[in-house]
């Protein structure tokens, strides 16, 4: 049942609205925090789905949607590809389950990323099977968008990195 | 699968502890957190629980810990009266799901009760069926304990209450 777990994580983004009056600063460190629940986490997911390396980032991501999703959230958001040098990837959510209870996001709160720690929790997973990756919110039904998009940018190499750094 | 609820709630300790030095503010802001919960979660388990309406205290006990844990945590705790007039019960775990991938606690947290969003949940979830009770870790394994053990001490009847407080 991931009742408890919802309202859980609604407590906790709570909590952090109060100790942060900046919603950047609570959307980092939601990202920071799953990005540490990630790397642990992947232990058990390899442990549990007994996966076999994915020989692709297209793999990779349809493994994210349709092993990893499913298995936490019970959902099984849609993958399309969205760059021509197949490095980038959209989660398509039609449903997250993580919002259940939350019926808006407050006026003062407008540029809350509410599941962010879920970014963090890919990026902190991918991180464990040496893939660097950039996980951001892209859209957010919660902020009037129709569907929640997670984008995800696989880093090929250093020089990705530092392009994308500056 | 629980690991992803049981890792955010260790992030939520964690970040409670950086908020507030002395364990029992953490303590106290768990229980009143848990208890925001179990004020919402009580719709979702009766509704998916389809339980009657109990006839005792003892009946109560039993169905937290048999229907409710299993649903929400996926342990059953068994059950003991602890007291003669009827009143008092507790929970006692051999396993304790929440603190899967807790060690130990530091020892400059002591005095923290790691799951005590539990009690206010249970709190919470009781005072809406107009029970009120005092939920507490009467023992803990991770204070070296050989069980973890929750209290619940209901309070007499609601109405009584009521009545002299008009």
């Amino acid at each position: 049942s991931r009742e408890l777990f919802v309202l859980t994580y609604g407590a906790l983004v709570a909590q952090l609205c109060k100790d942060y009056e900046k919603d950047e600063d609570v959307n980092t460190c939601l990202d920071r925090m799953g990005y540490g629940i990630g790397i642990r986490l992947i232990e058990d997911f390899l442990a549990r789905s007994a996966v076999k390396k994915c020989r692709s980032y297209s793999e990779t991501a349809d493994m994210i949607a349709q092993v990893a999703f499913k298995m936490y959230l019970g959902v099984t958001p849609s993958v399309s590809c969205s760059s021509a040098a197949g490095n980038e990837f959209s989660l398509i959510l039609d449903k997250n389950p993580l919002v259940d209870f939350v019926e808006e996001l407050p006026a003062e709160r407008a540029s809350l990323c509410y599941c962010n720690l879920l970014c963090g929790v890919i990026r902190g997973a991918l991180e464990m099977v040496h893939l660097s990756a950039e996980v951001t919110f892209l859209q957010d039904k919660l902020k009037g968008d129709a569907v929640t998009e997670i984008g995800i940018v696989f880093l090929k190499n250093t020089e990705d990195k530092k392009h994308k750094r500056n």
